[in-house]
Order: C-alpha cells, then sequence, then structure tokens
C-alpha cells in the first residue's frame, strides 16, 4: 500500500459514512468548501499551497487488489464492489497555488457525488492545509529579508519525510531560493544548497586540513563552516587556505556561521575576511533562525548574505497548525449550514472576488454565492479538474514562485511587516448573509 | 524516486562531504550518536520511538539507476561508482522503542565508516525525532485519563501522509487505544475507531433521519455525532430513535459530542440518555482537546468515556520539535568533540546506565563511556543491527506499547504529572568528564 497515495489515507469515518450513503442510495452531487476558520494572529495573510498534489491524489485514486482485500475483512460486500470501480469523477475549484487569502475564503472547492466528495476529505486536508501553512510561513521571511539567499534548511526536523518534501516545495513556492533537501531537488526540480556539518571538521586531526580538503574537492563554490571551535581563529584560518591555493584554480565561496551571537561574528568574519583579501567571500547564517532573528541581524546591518532556516520553517514553530476545515456546503441542489457552537458555516457553493485599487494594490475581497450574486473584482476560484480530470497542465514551480513574488507586491504595505497589522477586509456579500439566515430558521 | 524510502532523503552536504570523504580515503570507522540537547520546559520525560522505521531504512537503503543517474549530474565518477554498490554495513545501537529517556542521553549509536554514517545522518534524526515527539505527547494524555479510551483523529493537520501514519504509530506505541487512520490499521495493525462527520448529517433533510440511517447502517458500534444544531436536542432524538429501533437487533453504542463546553453538555447529555434508559450508551468528546483539557474535564467529573485528540496530537503542538541532534563522537579510534558556543557535545562512544530502587522505581541515570567506565545499573541501548543487518526481528507494537505502560509505573510520581516537575537525575561520569576535558586541551 502506497504510503502517500493509497486511498486508505482517509479517516475511518469516511468509511463507515461511505456504507450508509451507499446503502440510502445517496449519490446526488455535493460541494465540499475547504477553507480557514480564523487568520491565526501571528499572521497577516496565508499564502495557498499544495493543489497540484491534491490534483495528482484526486487523478490517481484507485484501490488495489490488496486494499480492496484488506477492506473486505471490514465492510459489506456493497461496499467493496463500489470501491473496486472507484475513480474520482467530480469538479474541483481552486485559487491558483501563491494566491494570498484570508478567513472564510474558499481555497478549494469539490463538486461530486456525495460518497466521493466524503471519501477524500481528509488527504485533501492534509495537503493543503500543510503546505499552505510552510509557505505562509515562508513568505514571512522572504519579506523580511528581501534579496538575501534564503535556504530551507528543515529536513531532520520535519515531521517525516513527506513533510520535509512539501515543505522545500512550498518555501520554494513562497520565494526561498532553494532548500538543502535532495530529494526535492530530484523530485520538485528545487535548486539545491549545501555546506558541510561539523562532523566533516571534526573527522580532521585539525581544522585547517578539514577546510582544505573541502575546498579541493569543490573547487568552485565551497563554504566552509567556521563555528566547530573557534569562529574567528577558523576565519583566519580560511584567509590563510585562501592564499596557500591562490595559483591553483581553487576560489572558497564563503563561510557559515551557526552558533553564537551570529550578527557580531558577522562583523568580526567580515573585517577578517575584508582584509585578508577575501571580500568576495560571502558569510552564511544558519542555527535557530526564523523571521524575526533575520529581521533583527539586518536591521543591525550585520553582513550576513544567505541565511539557512530549519525547524522553525519546516514546522511553522509560531502556528505549526491553523483551523482549516472541509466542509459540506450544497447537497441535491440544497445549500447546507452547520451551526454548532463557534464552528457556524457560510452556506452554500461560493466565490471569493478581490478588487484591487488603481495602482494594482489590494483593496478589500468579498465572499459572495457562486449564482446569482454578482460582484465587482476578480474572482480567485478557478476550474482545475472536470469530471475527474485536470483542465490544464500546472504552471511550473518556478512560474507559480514569480507570480507569488508578484502577489506580495500588491499586498496593503501593512501587511508585509512581521506585526500584527489591521485586518484586511473580507466582507459576506448581502445574498449570502441572507442565505445562512433562512437555513438557520429552515433546517431542525 | 520512492517518497519516503530513498537515499536522497538527506540533505545535500551529505553528498558534498561523501564526495570529499572518498577523495581523502577517509574511510575509517565513525560513531555517530543521536540524543537530546535539552528536555523541552513542558515534558518531564521523553518516549523513545521510531527505531523500527530507522532499521527499515538502513536495511533497505540502495541507488536506483534512476537515482544514480540525477547524481551522475552533479557529482563525479567516483562517487556515483561508490553508490552504485552502496549498502549499509555498519552496526547500530539504540533503545528499544517505548524507553523513557532524558537529555544527553544516547537513544541510537551508528557505528559505520564514516562515508556511510554521514549519509543516514537527516533520515535517521527525521524519523527517530518526530516519533519520539509525538509518543512524548500521547504519554501525557494516556496518564492524565488513565482508563480512558484514547483515539487519535490528527490525521487531517498531521504534516503529510507520513507524519499521519507514524503519529497514529507513536500514539498508540505510548498507550493511546488507537487511530482514526485506516492507513495505520492496515500498515502498521493499530486499533481503528471512527464515528461520523457533521456533512452525515448535513446531508439529510434532518437529524433523525440521519441518526436513523446511520444507526441501521452500523446496528453495533454506531456513535452519533449530537453537536450539528443543537446538542441536547439530539440527545433527545437519539432516546427516541433507540426506543424506536428497540425490537430491532439495533443498539445505539453512544453519542459524540465536538464542540461547545463539552464537560457542560456531557453532564447534560449523560442526564438526557439516563433518563431515556440510555445508561449503557457512551460519552465520546472531540475539538480541539489536548491532555490539559482532559485533566480538567476529568477533575470536573464530567462523564465522558472516550476522547479523539488531533492537532494537538500529531503535530505536538505545545512542543513541536524538540533538540534532537546527531555527532561524530569518534572517528578513527579517536573520540571527537565539537565545542560551538551552547552547542557542546559529550564526546566518545557512550551508553547509559540507569539505576532503580528496591520496589522498581527509576532512581537515576548516569550516561558513561562505553569502555572501561562500569556503571551500576540498567545498560539502555541494546544492539539491533550488525553488519548492516537486524540482529533479531523487532518485538510487535503490540507488546512494545504495553513495555511502554509498564515503563510509566516506575517513574518517580512527580513526573507523571503534567506539570513541570523536579528532573530527572542524569549524571555524567567522571571517566567521561576527563575526556572531554583532555579533548578541549587537545583539538585545535
Amino acid at each position: 500500500m502506497n504510503p502517500i497515495s493509497s486511498p486508505l489515507l482517509a479517516d475511518l469515518y469516511q468509511f463507515t459514512m461511505l456504507q450508509s450513503y451507499l446503502e440510502q442510495g445517496m449519490h446526488d452531487t455535493a460541494v465540499f468548501e475547504l477553507f480557514m476558520r480564523k487568520l491565526p494572529p501571528e499572521r497577516n495573510f496565508m499564502v495557498a499551497a499544495g493543489l497540484e498534489q491534491v490534483a495528482d491524489f484526486l487523478e490517481q485514486m484507485r484501490f488495489t487488489a490488496e486494499e480492496l482485500a484488506w477492506l473486505a475483512e471490514r465492510f459489506p460486500t456493497p461496499v467493496i464492489d463500489y470501491l473496486e470501480h472507484f475513480s474520482f469523477s467530480g469538479d474541483v475549484h481552486a485559487m491558483p497555488e501563491g494566491t494570498l487569502f484570508f478567513q472564510n475564503e474558499p481555497i478549494l472547492r469539490v463538486t461530486a457525488p456525495l460518497p466521493q466528495a466524503q471519501l477524500v476529505e481528509s488527504r485533501i486536508i492534509n495537503l493543503l492545509h500543510f503546505q499552505s501553512l510552510i509557505a505562509s510561513k515562508a513568505a514571512r521571511s522572504v519579506l523580511a529579508a528581501p534579496g538575501k539567499l534564503l535556504v530551507d534548511f528543515g529536513m531532520r526536523r520535519a515531521h517525516g519525510a513527506e513533510a520535509a518534501l512539501l515543505a522545500a516545495r512550498a518555501s520554494y513556492l513562497a520565494g526561498f531560493s532553494g532548500s538543502a533537501t535532495v530529494l526535492a531537488g530530484a523530485l520538485y526540480d528545487v535548486p539545491l544548497y549545501g555546506t558541510m556539518a561539523h562532523s566533516f571538521i571534526q573527522a580532521h586531526a585539525d581544522e585547517a586540513t578539514a577546510f582544505e580538503h573541502f575546498a579541493r574537492s569543490h573547487p568552485d563554490n565551497a563554504i566552509l563552516l567556521i563555528d566547530t571551535y573557534d569562529t574567528e581563529a577558523a576565519a583566519s584560518k580560511v584567509v590563510r587556505l585562501a592564499h596557500k591555493l591562490a595559483t591553483e584554480p581553487i576560489h572558497i565561496k564563503g563561510v557559515r556561521l551557526d552558533s553564537g551571537d551570529l550578527a557580531m561574528h558577522a562583523f568580526e568574519v567580515r573585517q577578517i575576511l575584508d582584509r585578508g583579501g577575501l571580500q568576495q567571500a560571502q558569510i552564511f547564517a544558519s542555527g535557530n533562525l526564523d523571521e524575526y532573528r533575520l529581521s533583527d541581524m539586518l536591521a543591525s546591518g550585520a553582513p550576513i548574505d544567505g541565511f539557512g532556516i530549519g525547524t522553525a520553517l519546516d514546522i511553522s514553530i509560531d502556528v505549526p497548525a491553523f483551523d482549516c476545515v472541509y466542509k459540506l456546503q450544497e447537497y441535491a441542489g440544497v445549500p447546507r449550514r452547520k451551526r454548532s457552537e463557534g464552528k457556524a458555516t457560510w452556506p452554500g457553493r461560493k466565490q471569493v472576488y478581490r478588487r484591487f485599487d488603481e495602482h494594482g494594490g489590494m483593496l478589500a475581497d468579498i465572499v459572495a454565492l457562486e449564482e446569482n450574486d454578482p460582484q465587482p473584482g476578480q474572482p480567485l476560484l478557478q476550474p482545475v479538474m472536470r469530471q475527474g480530470v485536470r483542465i490544464q497542465a500546472s504552471p511550473d514551480l518556478q512560474a507559480m514562485r514569480q507570480q507569488t513574488l508578484q502577489n506580495y507586491t500588491v499586498l496593503p504595505a501593512g501587511l508585509r511587516g512581521l506585526k500584527k497589522s489591521a485586518a484586511y477586509p473580507v466582507t459576506i456579500s448581502n445574498a449570502l448573509q441572507a442565505l445562512a439566515s433562512e437555513l438557520d430558521t429552515r433546517i431542525v
């Protein structure tokens, strides 16, 4: 059973409900929408990501003989007969990856026969929640450190392999320069960056020899890690090594700092390198970094050219989850509404319209009914799949990254900062509010 | 390329270092240990988990033709030649899964030729960090709610598919009753639990009909979700339904609450069910739960029989990462030590000894050198793999779960609570301290 594409990537209740739907003949069209109930207090906006993996999952969703045999021990024959011939035949509308979104705005809509639309719930949330979470976190570093090299270093503390891979993809989409995770380079063409570990230094009898060995292996692009024993002493060794190698075609690209007061070390090391004639050598910093530390270091004028960001990025450490749900909004042509305390939803199939000022800046969004509720502005949900098949090939990741960077430039200025800004206006159309009120009096 | 077993699940620097090691002929034996630098302030102990997946990864680690072709565009031929014939041939020692551990204690040791031991770094950390993180979080709910049914509901907000699967496994290992994640049941034999979603209720014209349809499909084990519109009104509908179905072989197993003040609703609903003759019907609660809310609800005497815990569990929300590292401790027979500011390590290959009092209670741990540094107590690191092959089959997950539950009973009482307790004593042997001091004067 494939651990990332198996249709058993679902909660058990999706199968118990499926059984009831089949027994009751409930095959009418259901409309589910995925949205965020509340913007996390630590975020001014979110970045939609993960649609590509959702479309892959839905297009390829089939039950293998092994999976059917396992299910057959737990569910009656009609359920197995249905799943044997299962393929997803619904429509999907979504915001393109990289779109900035806010609370109450559907970022994806599934329109499919009820048993199908219900069965795909958990994996769709799982994929869109995580990548949107990481892209939204990454965007903050991108905006805090304009023009700097930003690399995802988070594989080791990411929550499993898929998290590491998708974090590399989502952070690149959001504007990072690349990742250290090799498989993300191979699978998604994310640019790869890497230096050396402390163990490389420690495995050598002395640090200077370790530097020389590494530089000889990587004559064009060696980044030497200089904090294993004494950072400034190591910087001086780098200068001596550069002079020793000056007659060979070997150029030391830069150094990496990974501990202590990184800004202070950067100032010291920059002086040592400059005095030694290594003005071109770059300084790269890592070690428990996040967008706040980047912002502080750059504000202090620290001469750092690039940053490796690991744990804080790959688990979105200040907001490791957000309130992202997938809710039934319409069944058999009738709008539906959940009214649970504190968890009520806006019913019906919806569209989000974004209005811009005359300079292209974002003004306000309105969430409206898709039909008979026209609004000014750009509709953000676009058709992605029709009858289970992608309508067109997805844009490549580089192109989506460029669009995402463009999207930041039209955000209201306050929302681009790290501090909590006045909320971006998202309103609910009059027709949608009227529908919700009407349903509240109708459903019992 | 397999997204969970590919050897490209590595940081780029592991390959750039590999190249240098090969060019320098550095094939001597390296000893790396994985340990946690500091116990998170929100935890009194940690639970080791994930060893099974590490052993699988190491045993099966091979480069496919596709992976070699991809690497050949980026690395010189001798690297590719080496990787073409790569298999892991090292030894592994580790604490068995379910062992309770503390700061500075190695939970896994790899002894292998340097290029091999370095290449496996990131995936080993990735696997052990995540499962230990989740098992340690799950243990707190297990200790806070003794005798209650505890179910992992977290797939949708877990960080990707592998995180969902391994969270189900790790929480079961730590004493949970099971998970809602179907594929975790199929892959790891974790017991599965599930009820129904709000969408099931909403898809029906009225709630009472939805309840009846579900009960007819699941005559022995229907758990009805009663908070979609009005919780107490729904509880009365459940009573009426039970009476209506009384002459058929259909028994309603219980109800689930998912919003509002769960304890208050539980008291009300219990009364309604009891008055209606449904004393046997269970009350199950979910919705943004964690060990603190479980503890509070149970302290208030709320009549709740089981809990579904999602986001807080699967991302270990208060501690979504801990400071877990994999460090070179010996190379070519010589102990090694990293001295970076705030990140110094204890050198040499080590063993952890745990002493118990006469009643079997844990007293103290000592971290010592493996050789010529004998200590009283039980050695916690055990041989797992020899020359790349498992020494024996792993115990099954149920057996490991029983042992884990047993391990909690010998913890000092204060450490079993949710509040921060006085730290469990972990000391460093005199010989190990002396070795560290000696290396500090030696390495430059």
